[in-house]
């Protein structure tokens, strides 16, 4: 087999970042603001959301890049979380990507604004007739339910909340899939069920790629989990044992390191299987999943 | 004349509350989050933004209960826009309508992740179908687009960002002209533009009622700020003096209390003027202008 995963990811984190830089150069906001809200958007993230999006909607259709608002919709949402996950009142990280984070840097005041102004910008861009040309209104309010419903209390916020409010306290493995499907998977879910719905995927296929999202994201989470205790702080750019530290509802804690691995490739097995009767056209999306195993960082 | 702002006014808020009360009812999400939202979004305010919105709708068309999903949307942003401003990081404040701040009750965390969810919360209930209920895609996607740029970095965040930026400085006319524009004006600018916009008004009849959300907008904010050295702690229901405490950017600090009253009373019959040719069918708006001028809550 000739797919070449890394071959691919390099090229769609090219055309986000160079999407995200136009973005940004064509506003106007005040200064310190635009700086907090560019430094953490262009802090080296690894585009995995939009990639995503990305790759189910070529399942459907030629062009990756004909979705890019879309794309880098999604990526704003995701940094405005990191963010503000990232403030003193919420888990007081200074360490993000290898960087100091934004609070940090532009103060928590500024911090807070710029993950505001990238998550009203987000819906902005998509529902903006002079950006998101050419998609039709029905298309880009679905995809706007899609991120919202994802980033919102049913989803992100909503597992943010929970994951706060279980540190220090004993939980079961139900809380911890409660914290994972929200806090992590519902906005990696919307990423792939967007690209899906912008590519007009017949039903059956929205469910199939609907569960690959879950189960990737999920997998994603634990992994996750499992760095912050295994992994080592200079190659995580973030700190080591930061869960530890806040007593977090994590997969390992509750589950022990051997199961939460065993898990993790239970699901991402799972997301591969499902992705079967798509053939040649999920092998993207299939070399994603195995790296989301694999990862070290 | 018989027409009577007040009696407007409340009936509408009955229809906003009970609107809101309605949207969170049919949610789940972990309770301390949804009650930290519930607390802020229920503590008693006008619901000005909502009212503007109906009354201009209603210049062109029936029923203003219509635009109730578009109404609400609107009151969360402002919600969520309090809530975060209140934050220590922001402006500090301990009280607000007379009640604890949400993060004075919730702690920080909760209420940061309060705001975020109703921004979020907003945008979802525009784009669900389920819920923005027989309102074209495009005339929602318009809706969002005002509404994601009034409370964007070009608007609402932005200036919240320079106000931030402008504390203890010496800062001329034109910063605060900026920050007013900005903070407080883009968001009525926006209700009144959405509740035009939904109701297809003409090109003609859509400029003069921004130029009327304008004025009324940058007015309420040199009112604030009038209201802020003059005004009663308890009558206000948050703390006097505030502004002066933070050094902040205000109208009377940088052309004096006086010039300050007679500027928004100038700003108000411009606002007037511009609803001439709108006749009977604008009393609600310009009711809502003269009170504007005569608050002192």
């Amino acid at each position: 087999m000739n797919f070449d995963v890394k071959t691919y990811l390099k090229l769609r984190k090219t055309w986000v970042n160079e999407a995200l830089t136009g973005i940004f150069s064509a506003r106007k906001a005040p200064e310190p603001l635009f700086e907090a809200m560019r430094y953490s958007l262009m802090a080296g993230g690894k585009r995995i959301r939009p990639i995503l999006m990305m790759a189910a909607y070529e399942i459907f259709r030629e062009n990756g890049r004909d979705i890019l608002p879309f794309a880098c919709a999604m990526e704003m949402v995701h940094t405005y979380s990191l963010i503000h996950d990232d403030l003193p009142a919420m888990d007081d990280d200074d360490l993000r990507r290898g960087m100091p984070t934004c609070h940090k840097v532009y103060g928590d005041a500024m911090a807070i604004l710029a993950g505001d102004g990238l998550l009203t910008e987000a819906f902005h861009l998509i529902s903006d007739d002079a950006r998101a040309g050419g998609w039709p209104a029905d298309a880009r309010l679905a995809a706007l339910r899609e991120l919202a419903a994802g980033a919102g209390v049913d989803g992100m916020v909503g597992g943010q909340a929970m994951d706060i409010l279980s540190e220090h306290k004993e939980v079961g493995i139900e809380t911890v899939r409660f914290i994972h499907a929200r806090k992590t998977a519902a906005l990696i879910r919307a990423a792939v069920r967007m690209g899906a719905l912008l590519g007009n995927a017949p039903d059956n296929d929205l469910t199939a790629l609907t569960r690959y999202g879950e189960a990737i994201g999920t997998a994603f989470q634990i992994v996750d989990d499992v760095l912050d205790v295994e992994g080592d702080t200079e190659l995580l750019g973030k700190a080591a044992g930061a869960d530890d530290k806040l007593e977090k509802a994590t997969y390992p804690h509750v589950a022990g390191l051997a199961e939460s691995k065993r898990e993790a490739a239970r699901l991402i097995k799972q997301a591969k299987e499902v992705l079967g009767p798509f053939g040649e056209k999920a092998e993207p999306l299939k070399g994603i999943a195995e790296l989301i195993l694999e990862r070290n960082t």
